[in-house]
Order: structure tokens, then C-alpha cells, then sequence
């Protein structure tokens, strides 16, 4: 995987022209009906197709791993089929897994969230999600993969759901939140790995529910990539997430999930045609929306 | 799954008079040699002999599903084939997963980790390790679950490791740090739990390594049992841990990985032996440093 992720990540959205980043969250009582076939192949033949629908306006795919993982005992095999796919149509791939452990055992799950498996060299997937209640401990194996192997982590600092505020909205006595403090700690994490686009490959979660928030952190922690959960279906809309970006256009991907690979659910059309125009649809949208 | 896992657990602490936790945290690189086969047959063979090795001395195992997950892509299947082997010894599992996600996605989670997979009415773990970064909505499906199926959860509060205070000692302008702030979180989370023992099923996570904090928490949140990381090999000893316990003796179980299952390393028995002779050796030092 060749260079810094930041980097790449900035160069799909120029190339693209696009922000858009679909949730892969296969819900066995979501999917279309099938012919009589596993769990696990009905989900891989799903999100397939959801790939190849969406990737002319689409950056990024986000597999959320709980989903997989409860496809036991093969859901997480299937999960990185669809990843290899999702690869090979040229999408970039964001494991979501919010991992955090310390020491050898946060390097196991570098090895298995990237998928760096059985002493493979080259990673599988480019980023995935981490969460810092741990500290710099928890984080450090990720950055260290980033710098070796050019990939990303994106670290949650202010998470899209009603109760992100139990803990992350805490006034600390330095003045600041508790998820100002977190921002300013992605931004040091990730101060050796900041690219030519001026974005560094370690990046924040920030969710698109909390607009202000957003257009905040943006100003506070300027070479921190936001990846921005929370629209669509949990609520937010193309100009609460415009304030995540820069004059450019760039620093933040948009995920959305339901709204986008259930879409077919609202709409006369099969999956792959739903979801590609829901992903077009928000694409413009967003675009539309950073010309205010 | 029976009744309050607080009270089974209480139950297991009586009947063996023990307060080990035994990690298994298989690395392929300290695992002794085996005659040729796959990497996921010698963790299945090795876990399952440490925990026929320390069922006498030991009321739980937790098995760490990051060294499961890197040996994709059959890792989980092989962590569920231990869990089930440790369970008919009569062990209580914990799977330590620290996994945070809200909404539908949590609930695919306690799908995942407590082993309630593909429409099994009973969970095969009897309790997982969460993180609480997200708040109350990342916490809810366990605690729901620990109501519906007798399950528990522990929810990091104080880490063990070195770079835990990064975040959690931070002071709020409450006055209280977050760690305090987040022990009363899980307090109040698990309020409707508390079982026969006087403990809840929504437990905690408080490390070994910081034996003041540990005392103090015993005092603050005194229905919230502990779940103690960090003992031996990351450096505590029996004294360090005697405050997380009440006078019964109950309250908590301290986890040891590296120092029972990879003993053999360092003594001149095989790794079963080793195991057993460490987690005898450690059930007898906690039991006495509660007596001073």
C-alpha cells in the first residue's frame, strides 16, 4: 500500500469529486430475499453489489465488523472477501471496529483489522476505527502501522448518537471538553504522518448529528481528517456536515448506511440501482453544500 | 444461563475460595512447539490443556479475542471452540472484547461476543469487556442482555496500563476525574442488576497497577464488581489488589495472563503443570494478603 493514507484519501475525493463514504451494516432482516443460501453468502452477495453500484460516487466503504462478527463462526472470512472486492473496484476501505487494547495485544488486532494476516505483508484493508479511552497506549500500534504500511486510523472524538455527551461532553478544569482534549490528543498522535495534502493519515470521528461541534474542530485541529457518521438516517443533513471541511473541500468523508444500501427498501428500484442513486444524491448534495 | 452473573460469579469465589482470572492470551510466538499443524489447532489444543490445568484454582478464564481475531480467518470459530470446552469445566468466561458501537450495531455486538449466534437462545460467554466512550447507548444492549440471559459486562474505568491517565485522571470541573465520573456511570447503569451478593452484573474494569484508585473505588461504587487486569507480568502484586476486595472477601477477581499460561516458559514443567502451580500460587497470595 503505497504512500500516506491522507494522501490517498485526499486524491479519491479531487479524482471522484466526491465526499461520500457508504456503511456496509448488513442486517440479516434488512437484506433483499434471496434463493435459499447461507447467512454469509447472502450477505457477500449483497454487499458486493452494493460496492460495484455505488463506487463511481463513492470514496470509501465502511464494513462495520459487529455485523460480520455475528455472522459467526465465518462471518469475519466473509467480511474480508468483501473487502477484497470493494479493493479491487478501487474503493478505499475503512474497517469500522472502535478497537482499543494495549501493548501486544492492540498489535494483534492491527494485524487483525488491517488484515495483516498470517504474516502478510501487505495490509488489506486502509483504515480502520479506533477508540482512545485508553490513552496514547492504544493508539500507538496504529500509528506505527501507519507510518510502516500507509494506512489510517481514525480515532473517536465526538461520536454521532444522543448520548456521545455522557463522557465526551464533560468540562474539564483546563476549560476544555472532554472531547476537545481528545482532538488536541489525534492531532500530537498523528503530527509525524501529516502528508502533502496537509492532513495527517490519523483521524477523528466526528459525528455529523453535531454540527457546531463539527465546524469547530475543524478550525481547532486543522490537519486532522474528520470521518463524519450521522447522515441520513440518524438525522443530520449535507449542510449540517459542510462545516467539517476546509476552503477546499477537503479534511472529512460523510458516512452514510441505511440511507444509502437500504435505500432499495423506498424505492422501485433492486439494491445495486437504489443505492447508486442514493450515493450520487448525497454526493451532490454535499458538493452543493460546500459551495454556500 | 441461569440467574444474576453477579451471584454466580460470588458463588464461584465461595466454592473454589479463589480470585484468579486466568487470560488466555495465545501468541503464537511464546506457545510451545508442536508436531506440524495449523496455527489455530495449537491454540485450540493449548488453551483448552491451561484450562483443564487451572479449573481447580481458578473461577474464570478470559479469553482475549484480539489473538483470536489475528489468526483470521478462523480465529473466532477456534476462541468459541475454548469458550465451550472452558465452560463444561465449570469455568466462568469473560470475553475480553472492549467493544463499544450504539443502536443496532451494539446489539450485533452482544450477538458476537456473548456468543448468541445465529438465533441461539442461550449465550455460550458468560460476560464481555465494554468500553464506554459513546456513553449510555454504547452500554444499554449489555445491560439489556445481562437482564434478559444472566449475562454480565465490565466497562473500563481505570486501565492498567501505563498511558490510562492520558484521558481517564483527567479532573472534570465537577471536581471528580473521569475515571471517578465513569465508575458512577457504571454504578448507576447497572442499578437494576444488583443480585443476592449485593454486587451488579454491569461490572468494572479497574487495573491492578494503580492500587490507591482501586481502594478508592471499592469505597465509591460498592455494588460494582471488579474485574482486576494487570497482576504479574504488567507488574502488581497481591497487596496492590487486596483493596479492590470488601471484607467478605468478595468484589472482585484479578486477572493474571501472561504469568499462569506461558509459565512453563520458566519452569521445568510442561505448560499445564506450570499453569496450575502458577494459579495455585497466585489463588494463595490473594487469599492472604486479605487476610492482613
Amino acid at each position: 500500500m503505497a504512500g500516506n493514507f491522507a494522501d490517498r484519501l485526499a486524491e479519491a475525493i479531487r479524482q471522484k469529486d466526491s465526499r461520500v463514504c457508504v456503511g456496509l451494516d448488513p442486517r440479516l432482516d434488512l437484506l433483499p430475499e434471496l434463493p435459499a443460501t447461507s447467512a454469509t453468502s447472502r450477505v457477500e452477495a449483497f454487499c458486493c453489489a452494493i460496492c460495484t453500484a455505488v463506487a463511481p460516487y463513492t470514496v470509501a466503504v465502511k464494513p462495520q465488523s459487529a455485523y460480520f462478527e455475528a455472522l459467526a463462526p465465518d462471518g469475519l472470512a466473509c467480511m474480508w472477501r468483501v473487502i477484497r472486492f470493494a479493493r479491487e473496484l478501487g474503493l478505499l476501505v475503512i474497517v469500522d471496529a472502535k478497537r482499543n487494547d494495549i501493548g501486544s495485544t492492540a498489535e494483534a488486532y492491527v494485524q487483525a483489522c488491517l488484515g495483516l494476516h498470517a504474516g502478510s505483508a501487505e495490509p488489506l484493508a486502509d483504515a480502520v476505527t479506533v477508540n482512545a479511552y485508553l490513552g496514547a497506549d492504544g493508539v500507538r500500534p496504529f500509528v506505527e502501522a501507519a507510518a510502516t504500511y500507509g494506512t489510517g486510523a481514525f480515532v473517536l472524538v465526538k461520536t454521532s448518537n444522543p448520548s456521545s455527551g455522557d463522557l465526551q461532553d464533560l468540562r474539564l478544569d483546563s476549560g476544555l471538553t472532554v472531547y476537545q482534549h481528545m482532538a488536541d490528543l489525534v492531532a500530537q498522535w498523528g503530527r509525524g504522518l501529516v502528508g502533502q495534502s496537509g492532513y495527517s493519515s490519523v483521524g477523528a470521528v466526528v459525528g455529523a448529528t453535531y454540527p457546531e461541534q463539527l465546524r469547530e474542530l475543524r478550525q481547532r485541529v486543522p490537519t486532522v481528517p474528520f470521518l463524519v457518521p450521522g447522515y441520513g438516517h440518524q438525522g443530520a443533513t449535507a449542510d449540517d456536515v459542510a462545516g467539517g471541511f476546509d476552503v477546499a473541500g477537503l479534511g472529512a468523508i460523510v458516512n452514510s448506511s441505511r440511507g444509502i444500501i437500504y435505500a432499495y427498501r423506498e424505492r422501485e428500484l433492486d439494491p445495486g440501482e437504489a443505492a447508486a442513486q442514493a450515493a450520487e444524491e448525497m454526493r451532490l448534495a454535499l458538493n452543493a453544500a460546500l459551495l454556500h
